[in-house]
């Protein structure tokens, strides 16, 4: 059995934003990722791609949020309780931040990107180029997962 | 400016799978996700989604291979030398592996998936139920990228 050894990451950068509360769900707003200044080198190339997932760390999320199992998906008891595992809830074990964005712009160590869900602050752990490998066809999802997707495109 | 703290995981449960070697690439091969028994309440609602994104922890990468900045993508010389955050390599600051797998069956603590390119063993960070938030459109990828795509499809 494989022991249950601690993990240690470094953030390699931190993301660089005027958006503030619900503004950072704004798909359409732009902020930036700046990379500690030695890992410059580790961006050639970026640029050729035109989306990148970036994993960031939820720092806001205390040791006790961590020990959550379930959640009514975004707080709403009209919905199901379910794992947190099966929903995209920051109360996480490891609370690690997943997001799709566009990539708009590189500068030295600076990238600004476009739709990062991400506070001022916050750090990053990796990024990723986006690529076919990433996506899926005929993606079943539940209906409590609909429901609140409708409901959003309803508010835009 | 943040403070550069260290940010410490705990496997929230580890892969296990025959599959050896090469074998691990092969899209159609089956592994499992053995969960630790006391978040088995927290996969409540996962069967309802067909994919998943698996983050995992590549433990076999060294405390030196972390610090490498630039790879030829697959070691291929004949390919541009790059950063490392420019190509989905294991030798990144943070190893955290990200698979996009088929979600097949689930049994109390472990569920069983298609498409994880990870070894035996491997311990497991998160998973993330899949949808269309984790897609894009007109996705651009270099040139190089696309060399190594078409020369794969070739050898299936």
């Amino acid at each position: 059995m494989p022991s249950q050894e601690k993990i240690v990451l470094k953030p390699i950068g931190f993301v660089r934003t005027e958006n503030v509360g619900d503004e950072v769900k704004d798909k359409s707003r732009a902020s930036q990722i700046v990379f500690h200044s030695e890992l410059a080198e580790a961006l050639g190339g970026i640029e050729d791609f035109s989306h990148l997932f970036v994993l960031f760390w939820l720092h806001e999320i205390s040791e006790e949020q961590r020990k959550t199992l379930k959640v009514h998906p975004r707080g709403r008891e009209d919905l199901p309780l379910l794992g947190i595992f099966a929903t995209r809830t920051k109360l996480r074990s490891n609370p690690i931040g997943l997001t799709l964005v566009e990539l708009v712009k590189v500068e030295g160590n600076v990238l600004t990107v476009r739709g990062l869900d991400a506070f001022d602050g916050t750090p990053v752990l990796d990024i990723k180029p986006f690529n076919s490998w990433d996506m899926a066809k005929d993606v079943r999802v539940p209906r409590w997962w609909t429901k609140l997707e409708n409901e959003k495109a309803h508010l835009r």
